[in-house]
């Protein structure tokens, strides 16, 4: 019964919701909760995915549609009141997506769905067929020996499963990142992987992968989950099955890609701002509405509320809409290069989708115990529970959280469905589901109403 | 009370699955359940659904790869027991897809998912660029004026909603069918319009068009159902959109098809046999596994009980995996002009992929009804409720039946999920469900069972 009398207490204290007094500063869980609430109902959010994705559509790094994209969002971020909207460009080399096909010459004829990976090799116009090597695991990969691989094109055929936060990521992608590079140094002619992926639609899952200084790029292309698994049947009837591949891509050398950053000005400059980040850039194959779009949507609604509050914030927020991240965070990094005078305290990322929040994870100053206390607190409502594990921040603030040691809140947001559409054709508006980008924005927004506006360390010690 | 006691009475005459005398006829009710029994284990219809999409894969009608098929099937057949199996061979014009994309111009450059539509007229190496002119249904584009049309790229944009029965495709599929002759008749320099399916992949559904003779048949394609709510998107915004399309499909002339019969000998060879359809031949751009692998793996399997019952049936049961059902059903008119003189007296058919049977569908002769009373009572513990209309056959049953006036069951599919995967590259063997499969040979084989041991009239008056 004590636990339940303990409830009870706290119940009492945030239907009341006092202000909390925490190292001489106020924190207003009113403030929060009314933020929170006004995120419940936002439209703003919604309508930067419909709109990046309606009127850009897909924006590769240093491509010419990142380059509108960057346009487009300078126009939106002013007309919703940010101040100092810039353009922060800076160069990266850039690969484009040639022609892609794959088939299966025999024992049984048949087209295969294929994408190139990112930083693949050409096959050249003429494409390459050569006989398939089946590895169920990476692990069996790296444990071949050379001359099972050389010549052949080597495929890995791990089979990713959906997690709610995301980890079989981790555990699985390992076959995109390095295989190709693997595979590389044992001779293989070319490699194919199952996509890292968790649909079965026939829509390969792209994404890059990177051959290490001094080994030659080899093609490399993922294959859609039902045609993986359908030159799985094949390799179990017979050992000699033939692949013609063909990929095209190109790398067009540096290119001009660049951050879009906006600002809301504090009341105290002296306090440390906070930065908060999505990406612009996505993939080419789908239109980005999951990745990144609604990270966009979801930081840039809440900060918006913050702004018309009614009483400015404390600390600046500061919003960085990256380039170049889903090719190797270079504006993540040009960030971090270009605002390192710049006094920053706390870094907050969206970039894992558009599903709802479930948890909330802290790197704070141990004084700042009352804020994370607050934080989940305001949170509840929307079903958010807090992990005692400490936040990671993401891609695009890695840098700057490196370079300045900055506290970290990360909002976790549902993985279950996300790898069904990462870096697909699919990634499409029509995924997205208005009520779970309020849910977020709301937790955003209650979340960025304490921080900045609590004036006490925010950075770990 | 009445009702329950009615039932239990039911219930304990099932039970005991007495000889039922139907107009000097025994149906053998236990022989039945045991037949259906059989099927809810069996594994020869999954395999032949996993082996025709693994092994041969897409087979479009005309094609190389729909000869392949049939040199399967047949080995398959004869493996299996059925004898006299062979193909029968006829001529029917092929036409082939070519390159095939599009894209927005202006104002929002994007790329868009497209496939031409069977029977599409090709834009030339070059491509084509015109506004497009949008008609929310088909009923808009029939009232267009010739002026509006002239010259533009048609946008047709009716949405398919799912249905348990299919009658959707009925209500929405003309938009495909007759959508772009009439654009066609209007002078429209091409037709693209939203796919007529369900689904949420950019993975558009083709499907054959038909232009009446006399008209110059135009550039016809179908758009993914998110790239067409895309454009919807834009044309809300602009009234002034250029697409940029690219279809070059061709017409190769006479091609060889062909379809492929096999038989079980019945006992008494005046009794009119019992014809069962699936189709061989498939969209080129999945590995056609629901349509129709999954109709050719379910009548044969259930067949395969029936020959397997240790009692042969007294009507011989043939099978007909028809040729170039896609494109004109070319294989069901052949078997009817080649197999006129033969004596049939009942077609049953399974082409809705291979979801569970949930109804079932008679139209037999009035003194039968004890036929279908049997049935009924067999399919019961299946799930399956008789629905009181008469069944119609399908596609490559329909000849015979016309000249024949044969009984027809319809033993009817869910098809909820039906129009998600129909005509597109997703319709692949993981989207198969084993036990739905069985489910299905289970009712077919206990109809079957009844059927081909009747040795009354079965053909309607």
């Amino acid at each position: 019964m004590k636990h339940l009398k303990t409830m009870l207490a706290l119940a009492a204290m945030t239907s009341l919701t006092p202000p909390i007094l925490a190292q001489n500063n106020i924190i207003d869980q009113q403030a929060a909760s009314m933020a929170r609430d006004k995120g419940l109902s936002d439209n703003v959010g919604y309508d930067i995915i419909e709109g990046l994705t309606t009127e850009i559509g897909p924006r590769q790094a240093g491509t010419e549609a990142e380059a509108r994209a960057r346009i487009w969002s300078i126009a939106k971020l002013k007309a919703l009141g940010f101040t100092n909207a810039r353009i922060e460009e800076y160069e990266m080399p850039t690969w484009v997506r040639g022609e892609e096909s794959a088939s299966i010459i025999s024992p049984y004829p048949q087209n295969l769905a294929i994408t190139a990976l990112g930083n693949s090799a050409s096959t050249g116009e003429d494409g390459l067929t050569a006989d398939i090597v089946y590895f169920p695991t990476l692990a069996d990969l790296i444990a071949a020996n050379d001359a099972d691989v050389k010549g052949k094109i080597v495929f890995v055929s791990h089979a990713m499963k959906a997690t709610q936060d995301g980890s079989s990521y981790g555990a699985y992608g390992p076959a995109r990142f390095v295989g190709p590079n693997i595979a590389a140094k044992k001779g293989a002619a070319a490699i194919v992987i199952r996509s890292a992926g968790t649909d079965y639609h026939r829509n390969p899952h792209t994404g890059n992968t990177n051959f290490e200084e001094g080994v030659a790029p080899i093609p490399a292309g993922a294959l859609s989950i039902p045609d993986a698994e359908n030159l799985e049947r094949m390799l179990a009837r017979s050992k000699n099955v033939k692949m013609a591949l063909k990929l095209t891509p190109k790398n067009i050398g540096m290119q001009v890609s660049g951050n879009v950053v906006a600002d809301i000005q504090g009341s105290n400059p002296k306090l440390g701002m906070i930065v908060i980040a999505c990406h612009l850039d996505s993939w080419d194959l789908g239109t980005g509405a999951i990745d990144d779009a609604a990270g966009c949507g979801i930081i840039t609604a809440a900060a918006k509320i913050i702004a018309d509050s009614g009483k400015q914030p404390k600390r600046s927020i500061r919003l960085l809409w990256a380039g170049a991240e889903e090719v190797g965070v270079w504006g993540g990094r040009d960030y971090a290069l270009k605002h390192a005078a710049d006094n920053h305290s706390l870094a907050m990322e969206s970039d894992f989708g558009a599903g709802k929040i479930w948890a909330v994870d802290f790197t704070l100053a141990d004084s700042a115990k009352d804020v994370s206390q607050a934080i989940i607190r305001s949170l509840a409502p929307l079903g958010i529970v807090p992990r005692r594990q400490a936040a990671g921040g993401g891609a695009d603030v890695g840098a700057i959280i490196a370079a300045q040691k900055l506290a970290i809140i990360d909002l976790q947001q549902d993985g279950t469905k996300y790898f069904d559409l990462h870096h697909t054709p699919d990634d499409t508006f029509d995924k997205v589901d208005k009520s779970e980008v309020q849910q977020n924005i709301a937790a955003w927004a209650a979340t960025l109403s304490i921080i900045a506006n609590y004036e006490g360390e925010l950075k770990p010690e």
